[in-house]
């Protein structure tokens, strides 16, 4: 199947790279409204479009990948679908649902496939936690915690801009939450968000939200952008364990308890107290793992795709799902901005 | 000054070794309503009063340190202050802020000194990262985090029922509340709470609260007892810098940025994508430091006492703190039931 991207920045050159790698898919070529972005592909060796109408009119091309900034999404996407291309968009896939909800009557109305590329549910640090959780290790999950520290704040291009989509909820806000979306079928009963405007006034570089489901489980996912020091990656809390993600590299660690009865404790004592209740555990009541091992490929993506257009497989990255992580982003605007926790999650998904 | 204890558990023991450290006072004795403990006591060459009148008859006793459960320190303390003695209370001084009233103004009713035993503000952990804040090492600070995690669920007499005050915001949260006050002058804007039942229905055995205060400060104080990896005990963001301190023996640093206009990363390559906006900085723009350290002494707790008691020092633990705190964790009981955020905390204080 041959595809070609439109947008030759980070992402677009990026997934030319893994299209190439990709046994079912013939990259056709690039286009990109910046000259010299159309010469960088060229010197690579991708045939670059001239226009965009070269692109949309190439009948050999069946697929088209949207790789540009946030805003013109839609557009785009739009466009592509009414030139009977199937389309996969780039998240985050609109500025809101209403925006979402015109691109999927688009496919609809041209019978074209379209999904947005949401690669992250394929990081191995998301599925070895997804892991833990499906299959009970820590016993019943009271909490988990999702972060992404960095320290340079949001990239100075439009990604700091509003009416461009700029801002850490939607750039990785976006995949965080899709991916606790993906692990908690749970409703969700609440939402209660803090915005952060440390380097930038216009857009959040940050966020905290505190989501509770039912049956009594907690979900932080947060994201800092001034963080010199970060938090782990992922924390989760079961009644009988812990587990911990460091870092990218995937270090961390399952620690559970072994032995409820025994309450031993050799008090801690600091400079002005001294606590049993926070002792850390003897070593005879507790055990250390190590954390699976799952191995993920993220062409899986681009496969799932070309099977999908040709009727053999469900398309992995639905509309339902899409449209739940946008409103999602919608609650978590509406709850920073007015300091206020949103209850009617559910309701909002329902129409 | 002589003093006596009344109440020979945990922390009355502890009161006792800690007055035999301070050359200012003298034990005179302990009273508990166990016989078992008064004979501990005595075994320990401790004087132990036989009733509660014979100590508050003693006219060589001039203070007091109540160390017994929650629910009965209002009623205790009053009754030691209607003997004309000067009373320490332990935390949490009440169950609520009616009851801190009755015990305050029987401190001016009976003109004796009554204090609140809030130990924590003299661990060393507490004043480094004051200090950190104080000098304003980090640039100006935007969010502050205070954990305590435990693993054990909370101790299984009096202190997990609701009636004798059990649950861990009356216990761990008023010590860290209170740092956080002595820590934070500016305003509270609002408070948001999760409370936590994984181990015991009646009382809580964890909160997450999230303090908005003015000039865009977010604290958010977490006590946690199914914790079998632990988080750091606090991290500090700045907009230069972060701290952290790590657990109670102070392991910690401090990393600042030591060259803002340097931006260069080398991007993280996870299984399913790429992020510059995530990647650390490169050791060229940053520079770790180690963290401060400050000695501090919980016998000037004591000597605090005898010199207000002497009208040679005005009270450090002083009433209206006591009040704010206890003010402060009624509306996170509230907003934790509610699952609401409080907004109107400043005025609560006022009334």
């Amino acid at each position: 199947m041959r595809i070609a991207v439109i947008g030759y920045g980070g992402m677009g050159g990026w997934h030319c790279d893994l299209i190439g790698r990709i046994e079912e898919l013939e990259l056709a070529g690039i286009y990109d409204i910046l000259e010299e972005r159309r010469e960088a592909a060229h010197s690579k060796g991708i045939y670059a479009y001239e226009t965009l109408e070269e692109l949309l009119g190439d009948d050999t091309v069946e697929l088209v990948t949207v790789a540009i900034p946030n805003h013109l999404h839609k557009d785009m996407c739009i466009r592509v679908m009414q030139a009977a291309k199937h389309v996969v968009c780039e998240k985050p896939v609109a500025l809101n649902h209403e925006e979402l909800q015109e691109m999927i009557d688009a496919s609809h109305e041209n019978q074209v496939l379209f999904t947005v590329h949401q690669n992250r549910r394929w990081d191995e640090d998301f599925r070895v936690m997804k892991q833990i959780y499906d299959q009970g290790t820590l016993g019943k999950v009271f909490r988990i915690e999702s972060r992404v520290h960095g320290s340079r704040g949001i990239p100075g291009d439009w990604r700091n801009k509003k009416e461009c989509g700029g801002g850490m909820v939607l750039d990785w806000g976006v995949h965080l939450l899709d991916q606790i979306m993906q692990m908690i079928p749970e409703k969700l009963v609440s939402i209660y968000t803090e915005l952060s405007n440390v380097t930038n006034e216009e857009c959040d570089d940050g966020f905290t939200v505190t989501l509770k489901f039912e049956h009594d489980l907690t979900v932080v996912v947060e994201v800092g952008t001034s963080n010199f020091i970060s938090l782990p990656r992922w924390y989760m809390l079961g009644e009988n364990g812990s587990a911990v993600i460091e870092d990218w590299q995937l270090n961390g660690k399952i620690v559970m308890v072994s032995d409820w009865q025994n309450r031993e404790a050799v008090p801690v004592v600091t400079a002005a107290g001294l606590t049993k209740t926070m002792a850390p555990r003897t070593d005879e009541t507790i055990k250390e793992y190590p954390l699976p091992r799952i191995d993920s490929d993220i062409r899986d993506f681009y496969r799932n795709v070309v099977n999908a257009i040709r009727g053999k497989e469900e398309q992995l990255i639905k509309h339902d799902e899409v449209m739940r992580v946008m409103k999602l982003m919608e609650a978590l605007f509406e709850s920073g901005e007015n300091n206020a926790v949103i209850t009617d999650f559910e309701e909002r998904c329902k129409k």
